[in-house]
């Protein structure tokens, strides 16, 4: 018997959807319960004490919505919040970091970029994990903090997108074999990324590693479900702004069909 | 006798120092509070409601403060929320708004322009208050998400701000006579702002008008304080982020001293 339960997984707003889609396409059959703290985003740019405690509101939401596991969509309250919240088994919960983090650190080279928000890249996560997994390993950070704003105003692929990756990530040109795109919203520039720091360094998406681990994960815990070969269920709450929201969710997922985004009052 | 209680400004995060900067200039001896939503900035992008009720909240926070007025130093808290606060008397409220289209309403060939948040544009109060106070007048109106990420970032000068401004202002080139900025980060891009619509267009810097408006209301009330021709009380209250918030006061304000940034849980 499987556990029917949903997946919970929440972001500070809509960029941890690149970790739902990657979860739904590891594991189409999996009910997921998806929540975007849009009236309190970005998290990026602020305290440590204020993300942990937005970041235990959104746990006990999604822990109240009946879920089996809940994934940290967010680099910045994983890297803040992760380590009071490791020890939690009900519902365990699972960062953005680790799977990074481990992919990363098979780099070739061992000369490894890093790039997230303010708030992530001050919080030396990625730089200490990387270095106590692949000790020796040369690890350069760097806090890009106009990537998001640029993604949530759709210039992914235009000149000034060009001209701010150039801005961040020139330093990277020639130093680095690996990068980690240490924020959801990353991955959707990750061509004008590519072709700055130079198409032979791997980039390194933390949402497909998330999906691999959150699978072992459940699979340990013996809390996959049971395949139906149905279309599951996945929710999309928000904090603020549902319409919205949903245009941006649209406009970022291919494949996968959201009915609509709902409003809910936790904040 | 003069009203020697504080003025009450408050802004989702610190943008709203320009405001207090020209209040200050104008009226240097009165005693200033200040209090900046850094735990939820920013407003611009979130829906009117949400946007309502922070706006409540810091209201509250600035009466219990014991101020005799309260600036809505933010164009989209103005825009949403003070329709909702104008007939509040105790104390009585003002926002940037009214300053800003009262200023532009004196254009010449009534050809306007106004750029502000997502929200601020959005709520179209620029647009019914030009029409209304100059019948017949062309208003143009365009939001500028970036803009404000442009001036956290402090890139006010350089390529990327010139070709986001590009981007943006294009459209009003030679078509317009005067631009409102409606956002208080806005008046930090003016120089690059001016290149792009033209040295010819005036641009409409809502914190000066309002300054003014600020002094005749407190006339017009009998509440200026009295002249000490000491160096007032200015206190910076902060929902987040205190020290991270007072080195962008730095650069922010030029001559006026501020002693710390104060955390203040009201969120």
């Amino acid at each position: 018997m499987g556990d029917n339960r949903p997946i919970g997984i929440f972001d500070s707003g809509i960029g941890g959807l690149t970790v739902l889609e990657e979860i739904h396409r590891l594991m189409p059959d999996e009910r997921i319960c998806y929540l975007g703290d849009t009236a309190r985003v970005p998290y990026g740019s602020k305290s440590k004490e204020t993300v942990l405690r937005y970041t235990l509101n959104n746990v006990r939401f999604l822990k109240e919505a009946g879920v089996k596991i809940v994934v940290v969509a967010c680099n910045t309250a994983s890297a803040y919040a992760l380590p009071d919240l490791e020890g939690h088994d009900d519902p365990p919960v699972i960062g953005v970091i680790e799977g990074g983090v481990e992919a990363a650190s098979k780099s070739l080279g061992g000369k490894i970029g890093v790039i997230g928000t303010e708030a992530t890249i001050k919080s030396n996560v990625y730089q200490q994990n990387l270095e106590r997994l692949r000790p020796g390993a040369q690890v350069k950070a760097r806090a890009c903090p106009m990537f998001v704003p640029l993604v949530e105003e759709g210039w992914t692929g235009n000149q000034i997108a060009q001209a701010v990756a150039e801005e961040y990530l020139a330093q990277f040109k020639g130093t680095i074999d690996t990068l980690v795109l240490g924020c959801t919203h990353y991955p959707l520039l990750k061509k004008v990324i590519g072709q700055v720091v130079g198409e032979e360094v791997r980039l390194v998406d933390s949402a497909q590693e998330t999906a691999l681990l959150v699978k072992k994960r459940l699979e340990k815990l013996n809390l996959l479900c049971d395949p139906t070969g149905q279309r599951p269920d996945i929710r999309f709450f928000v904090t603020d702004s549902p319409k919205r929201s949903m245009e941006v969710a649209r406009r970022m997922l291919g494949n996968i069909e959201i009915n609509e985004a709902e409003f809910v009052d936790i904040v």
